[in-house]
């Protein structure tokens, strides 16, 4: 079962964390985006190449140290075409080099619709007699703003294909507030989202007692995530916010069950722009990326332990 | 501003709907399918010359009857890369017939990403010293679940731009109670989410006195369309579910203001899959679009007066 296989990777890592692949222009090393300006001139095609060219020497060094990458859909659409090319392959390269891929897109629609972007993302389309796998990633974060029958379709599709999802319940932006804590009834937004949750992958649960439909839950508002864990004990947890948004350690402790298992906290940033604080030209990108990642792991690992 | 241009088309057009255009492979006439796996086998390069040749035909049909159209992000992203070539393809073809384009992804992310959202789909961004346009619509449909913060930077786009965006306030499906309907403090959460599109708009007002901050709100809810009109009334409407979905024309009336003014009604498939109705072989794809078109145009204007 697909949250089986990241928490197994988990343990075997020793490490809790995943890689945020968010690439942005101002993150490139100049001599790589320099080589591929050269090639292809200012185009959208040579930033995605670019792009393309550092993740994969950023997946060439963290695959042994992360046991997840999650790349960010808005970064390759960023770069149009040749932007959701670039993302293809990185999903490729990722999924070679044995790491789970989270695409993170916030896909939300009604019915037939969400059904269209779980094949594109996690199933496949037929044309004529032919099963193709148009991105072929393990995990996608969904928007449950449409309710169950916009979250019904992803479920669907990850029992058959064996994949997850993880659907947003309280993000880690400052105004996450203003619509996630309101009460509504008897409980505020965010755990009306995240029962819906629970209860929409109820029967799907794993050999770790998880579900395919995992729960977003930023690491910016620690007692809401501590009070979520224990609501929720069959959800696995995505954990955006540590690092540049502000979540420490400390905060993100009680994102774990007794066991250490149960979720997972991305950093993307410290990650990818590490080789800005080098003080050096970027060419040692790769060193200083796998150093941070390294030390996002002893980090985390210091407040907690999987067994 | 770009929602004036919109209301203007509608005015020229004597016609306030819009054209879904949500290709799937088994809405493709047979001989055009056909013709593009001959070509390329049963691939998604094939598939998505498929689309882009449908949706070409569509649009060279219906440039002078609709004033817009919305296409479906999903129904592009499950071809894969050369589904999103299609997309970017379709949207110059649309705009190069006068065409107004609403990209409808339901996008939504924290701040920076937000922002990157909003430059792929109506903004630019900048590779060297070139500015480049990854897909250059004219709006684009947003999910505000992550509060003001989510949205702010799609607005300074907007207003960059001369862009609009529509956010889901409530949407056309079976299941969108679920959530939106709950009471939040003291009002529904569709209203919460719909006073905030209007309150974050208000220093954009254009001519005819709409924001670029749009609302989707379902033609299936008639009685929370009527009472979000009178709400909102600085707000344009992008209101789906019409005709397959069950919303009727005289359920869409209350979307406008007494001038007709206000918003736009979608169809998709009464439109892509009208030749499916003909008993021919889908060779009659265009006239049949066209011909359904004008159908819900009529059937529209029978309840309403644009002035």
């Amino acid at each position: 079962m697909s949250i089986d296989r990241l928490q197994s990777l988990i343990r075997t890592r020793r490490n809790p964390t995943v890689a945020g692949l968010d690439p942005r222009v101002e993150y490139i090393p100049p001599h790589i985006l320099k080589k591929h300006i050269e090639e292809k001139g200012e185009t959208l095609e040579a930033a995605a190449d670019a792009f393309f060219e550092f993740n994969r020497g950023l997946i060439d060094v963290l695959w042994d140290v992360v046991p997840a990458v999650k790349p960010q859909l808005a970064c390759y659409e960023l770069l149009g075409p040749p932007g959701m090319e670039t993302f293809k392959k990185t999903v490729d390269y990722a999924r070679a080099a044995g790491l789970y891929v989270i695409a993170d897109g916030k896909r939300n629609d009604i019915g037939s619709t969400a059904e269209a972007y779980s094949q594109a993302f996690l199933g496949s389309v037929r044309v004529g007699g032919t099963e193709l796998t148009p991105f072929g990633c393990d995990a996608l974060t969904v928007n449950a703003y449409l309710g169950s029958d916009g979250v019904k379709p992803f479920i669907r599709t990850c029992q058959e294909r064996d994949k997850a999802i993880f659907v947003l319940v309280k993000t880690s932006n400052p105004s996450s507030g203003e619509l996630q804590d309101m009460i509504a009834g008897d409980r505020v937004v965010y755990k009306v989202v995240g029962d819906l949750a629970e209860r929409l992958g109820k029967d799907t649960v794993g050999e770790y007692g998880y579900t395919c439909v995992g729960a977003v839950v930023g690491a910016t508002y620690p007692s809401d995530l501590r009070e979520l864990r224990r609501r929720l004990d069959k959800t696995f947890f995505l954990v955006p916010g540590y690092g540049a948004q502000g979540g420490s350690a400390e905060d993100v402790r009680h994102a774990f069950n007794r066991f250490g298992h149960g979720a997972v906290i991305n950093s993307s940033r410290a990650i990818l722009c590490a080789w800005q604080k080098t003080g050096k030209n970027g060419k040692d990108y790769t060193d200083a990326a796998r150093e941070a990642a390294v030390t996002m792991k002893n980090d985390i690992k210091s407040v907690m332990t999987i067994v």
